[in-house]
């Protein structure tokens, strides 16, 4: 458990398909490969970018053991001389991505692999499953935030995760998109990212009473004693008790009670009423924390019956992405060298949202003077976009619905990565990440924000894209 | 990527109270934890125990090295003498537990674990984690297994898993359930779960043509042609296209074409034409294999429609357990030890369900004449059922409806595993623990094992049992 090498995490198909291309000697052609997706989770207004770290540290360290080829060997459909290659495997690919934070929207290359065929393909699960994992708890996390206005929300789902990964990513994904902590100390350990947490029903429950185990914590932590009312009876005994501990235990020695947390019951009745009692006894500056199932949805709906908390405790429901516990990202073949020249690619779908978008591309914001996110617009790669001169915005499946737009400023996000294998990005620490969030998610507008229909934001073509694209669907229909 | 020590991937709270115990000198006091769930992902008939051997490993190698204690102690509320505790930590637990592969119920406890309460606490989030999730997964992959009625079910999830952990554990819990093979080429190098998989659509359109590229495909792989038909079109194309290959490049070298595989479109017309035009070219040996979105619903639709599939590659919905991605384990106090004596421990919840059910306990499974499991029961942890007289079974929460048994035989299903932290368990291997998967999920009544509105499994309360939470109820009401 305490060492893996994770080489060979990879669909099988990745390694028949290189090893194909090896054999055909078509493993050098240059081919470029977009990662998108189509639809963002619980019909929300906007994704979150996350796991682009750790996609860049796999990209950097990707070798093979020789207990690894020793496998692939047994397996005997594998050339030697493929299994050489992966002996001395070096990355080599160039990489374009948007930075970790950054709101995304469907059907835009978020990032971009440029290379040979064969490493295009087989880094291809461990982008899609880093970049999928990462981004939909980024996404499900933001929504909680956005649910919570203002208040904190701490991830506490390491017991209900998909494995050890999935508590250790998820939070992290979670603090980028503005958790404040997580119940997880290995992630505090490695990321820093705070540790919360205090005790749990049994060691109340292993003490003769719940006034003893309420004393007993107090002493043992007098500076920051938050204590679980919830075990026996929260209005009856628990929130009087943890008051009694404050007069008689920690106020004597000159600390206050920090705070009190709920884990079941009807929070706001229970919230509103422990509130009233605290307040009473001049304990106006205890914070209530509350847990139990909670999700953007609850939390909504506790603020608007004025429930009285100042922190959520959010669990599985944030962990697993219960609602919608599946990032749709995709990659897919979008040009492909021959003969020195790249040649763009397109899949044609029955239907119309799965036919892709072909060429080697790059993605525009187009911010308003006051800063706000207007639309993004997909180019080719090195279109120049002139912020002095008016833009024509057109919807790709109504190209008749424009906008023309002024004294805008046109940002292009997908930055360079890696450049012939070299990583040329530096990576930014977890604490800018979730700063750039912060000030990103502030450039959407309230009407893409909100949970419930959201309005749709503009993710559209340029004119060079677009008829790139229709030249291709005609050339295919014949 | 490649290292890792998990030893502080546990619930902050955990630390706190583990702290708060040493502080209290109480930290030896004996304690007993129960794992069990409340509800049965789907609202399906029963739940598939996975994991064990993770936690076992956990549990085995559990230690603190300079660099944890370090960030331990600069949170400033650990006593010295906790974190020396921490330094020598070793193991010394009694655990108890069920199987993997074993079907389990709602409310019976599928792992205990009996030693110092601080111990206890300190190991309950990684539990937690590796038993939820494996189980929840075991639990999905059975339901489509069962779905597919016989037919063959591959594990394709790794691009859309909860992080990397997920894919690989993943995989493992769907092949106790009955998974042929994994996507994953990890599983295969390290629990020999037979990695499956051949080309991608990005494939086929890096050559000329659909032609090309399975012409390039059977040359390189003659032995195991798989050909991916629906990148143009699926009847007009890619099927004669595959009939072409095995006519003009395998047959003349002495192969045969092994399979197809359809990735989008209407997979009930697609297989049915597909297999016709297989059938009559003399290719009724070649396998028919689908994916895109598959679930127990789609595929037993699927198969109700006539559809002509001889493996169902299972993807995002397996491995993330869409439909439902949270499985509920719990861990709870049932009993500490006072002065050498275990003292019994409830918590009552106005919620029925909520309440636990005291003790260091049992479980027993009857079995009938023919072997099929009738009931669970819950029993202290000594009792002896005699199996040569008839035993009564009544419902817990309606103790009046009983049923009396006569020939049954009564298996107890919780094994030791560790005594005083020493493992006394062989643990099996994989293909043993889906052997025996296999085998209980036999003694399931097909009611049971039904998708939609399955029967109610019992899971009773011995006598004795049924008196001590009445009389530990009637004593807390007091």
């Amino acid at each position: 458990m305490n060492e893996r090498k994770l080489s060979l995490l990879m669909d099988f198909y990745e390694l028949t398909m290189a090893n194909g291309y090896f054999h055909d000697g078509k493993h050098e052609q240059i081919a470029v490969f977009d990662l998108f997706f189509r639809s963002i989770p619980d019909q929300g207004g906007y994704a979150i970018f996350a796991g682009l770290e750790q996609v860049v540290d796999y990209m950097e360290n990707l070798s093979f053991s020789e207990s690894e080829l020793d496998f692939l060997r047994s397996k005997e459909i594998f050339s030697e001389g493929f299994l050489d290659y992966l002996r001395h495997f070096k990355f080599t690919c160039d990489v374009y991505a948007m930075k970790e934070g950054t709101p995304i929207f469907p059907h835009e290359p978020i990032m971009i692999v440029k290379g040979s065929i064969l490493q295009c393909q087989l880094i291809e699960t461990m982008i899609l499953l880093t970049i999928n994992h990462q981004s939909l708890i980024a996404t499900k996390a933001a929504r909680i935030v956005y649910a919570a206005q203002g208040r904190s929300v701490l991830e506490f789902g390491a017991r209900r995760a998909h494995g050890y990964d999935a508590s250790i990513f998820g939070a992290r994904a979670a603090y980028i998109s503005g958790a404040i902590g997580s119940s997880n100390t290995y992630v505090d350990y490695m990321y820093q990212i705070p540790a919360i947490g205090t005790m749990a029903h049994s060691y109340v429950q292993s003490f003769d009473s719940e006034y003893e185990a309420f004393k007993a914590y107090a002493n043992t932590y007098p500076k920051n004693t938050v204590l679980l009312v919830d075990t026996y009876n929260t209005l009856k005994q628990g929130v009087p008790n943890a008051i009694k501990i404050h007069k008689e235990v920690l106020e004597p020695k000159g600390y206050r009670l920090k705070g009190i947390r709920l884990d079941s019951g009807d929070l706001t009745y229970l919230t509103k009423e422990a509130r009233k009692m605290l307040d009473q006894n001049g304990l106006s500056d205890v914070k209530i924390t509350v847990s139990n199932s909670l999700d953007e949805y609850l939390i909504k709906e506790l603020i608007h019956q004025g429930a009285q908390i100042d922190a959520f405790g959010v669990g599985e429901r944030l962990v697993t992405a219960r609602s919608e516990a599946v990032f749709g990202g995709v990659f897919k073949l979008s040009a492909i060298e021959v003969e020195g020249k790249l040649v763009d690619k397109i899949k044609i779908s029955e239907n119309v949202q799965k036919t892709t978008t072909p060429g080697f591309k790059q993605v525009y914001r187009f911010y308003d003077e006051s800063g706000m996110a207007e639309a993004d617009v997909i180019t080719l790669h090195d279109e120049v976009i002139d912020p002095s001169k008016p833009y024509v915005l057109f919807d790709p499946n109504y190209p008749w619905k424009t906008k023309t737009i002024e004294n805008f400023k046109a940002v292009a996000l997908l930055h360079p990565i890696f450049q012939g294998g070299k990583r040329i990005y530096q990576l930014p620490t977890l604490k800018e990440i979730r700063a750039y969030a912060k000030i990103e998610h502030l450039t959407l507008w309230p009407e893409v924000q909100r949970l419930e229909n959201p309005h749709e934001y503009y993710v559209d073509l340029s004119q060079a894209l677009y008829d790139l694209k229709q030249e291709l669907i005609r050339k295919y229909k014949k």
